[in-house]
């Protein structure tokens, strides 16, 4: 730790989810029980540790973390830009799920196909401009939008999802001076595919160091994991106390002068 | 309550979620509140309870009864087929969000328009066989398929979506002799259209009961609901305890010969 003054962590968790209509979402799964393992170790290391995270995560097992529950992209958003406007945090532990993607537009099948079809009978384009002019239909907005019950009564619905914005771009730009981890999951990939994925990440957003994991490696407690930083892998864990160890260690050494080699 | 003989009752509560990917899902919300409820007043009554829910799902408060957990739509499937075909109830009480649409394929909106470009250039059809031939490729699967993880490197995603099978229907196809209640959920419409949706679902999926209710009337426990049955309006309630109460009640007086109309 360093010295006499606290360190003080903003620490994400669990997944987000975004409305389709009243009832649906899309969920991103997790349970939030890694972010919790990280803020435990934290809190015992003595940490002043602010929890961001989504309806039914895990919450830290140790008291004294300042919790603040999001459920979609926008809350996070709000609440991250929030937290780093009030607050000066050491580090920033990004380990939510957030959704890449958020509902556009819906209607049925058959109505966007009839669309196409009214749209482009006796057209002449190219097939360059035909292809242009799908796309525009295939974006413009369903028969019926978020909000309300869709009904069931249809085969086939057709969602178009949107990108989200990319949340962890925002954190090295509110605060140039935060340690950052990010956290990259692939599922079914070579470690080679893993680190060059998770230093994309890092180069991407900024991140000081990434944890790099694959969903075919994790099951229950034992979550096989890379830490990435200045240099290419910085450690290894098996669980996920381990982790949650090996990013509190790393972090704080660091922070005392130490390099942010595991031991 | 049946003289000595003792009531057996099989309820569902919670929400299914429908996996788009290995972490992503379409969830239908639901807490599983109004079904723990339901259960709670059957189990009090001495009842044997078997409690089918979603992962999440609030369990019975009061003890004894026997819970199966399950993800999504087949599994529901599965598990009731095999409790109707195992047991022999006197009622089945489907309070549970069951998922409409299940993912069919999704790939990127950029790659559907070259697709459907590719497909359509240069034909020459009637604007009903274009039609025709424009929801074939929309519904004839995506870039890729559930498994692994979708990228997000991608500026918007289409995906298709199938119904479910109607999990309701099979009940009374399985066991005619129970008395089966269904839960119709709207929101945002009039008490006429409510009745209305619910005497349809009673009437399509031979329901002797349902409760029918509105999203906008429901806020914690406050919560107004209908119950219809043979002849329309049988009952009100304005809370979750109230509509498990009155469920029980009705159900139960009738079975003692007293009809069941509430008190």
């Amino acid at each position: 730790m360093q010295g006499q003054k606290s360190v003080s962590v903003l620490i994400t968790a669990g997944g987000t989810r975004e409305a389709i209509d009243a009832v649906r979402s899309i969920a991103n799964h997790a349970t939030g029980r890694l972010g919790a393992a990280i803020a435990d170790a934290f809190l015992q290391g003595g940490a002043r540790v602010d929890y961001v995270c989504g309806e039914g995560a895990v919450l830290p097992a140790f008291s004294g973390a300042a919790v603040t529950v999001i459920r979609d992209v926008a809350q996070l958003t709000e609440t991250l830009d929030k937290l780093l406007r009030e607050n000066s945090y050491d580090y920033v532990i990004h380990a939510m799920a957030v959704s890449d993607f958020t509902p556009h537009s819906i209607g049925t099948a058959h109505g966007m196909a009839e669309r196409l079809g009214r749209e482009l009978y006796g057209l002449q384009l190219s097939e360059e401009a035909l292809t242009a002019r799908i796309l525009s239909v295939l974006l413009g907005g369903g028969e019926w939008k978020t909000g309300g019950k869709i009904s069931s009564q249809t085969p086939y619905l057709m969602m178009t999802l949107k990108q989200t914005p990319k949340v962890i771009g925002r954190i090295k730009a509110a605060r140039p001076g935060v340690v950052l981890v990010g956290f990259k999951l692939l599922s079914g990939v070579s470690e080679g595919e893993l680190i060059s994925a998770g230093t994309g990440l890092m180069e991407k957003n900024g991140c000081d160091y990434v944890l790099a994991n694959d969903l075919q490696e994790i099951s229950g407690e034992s979550h096989q994991a890379l830490l990435l930083g200045p240099g290419g892998v910085v450690g290894r864990a098996g669980t996920k106390t381990e982790i949650a160890q090996m990013i509190f260690k790393t972090l704080t050494e660091k922070a005392d002068g130490k390099g942010g080699k595991m031991k």
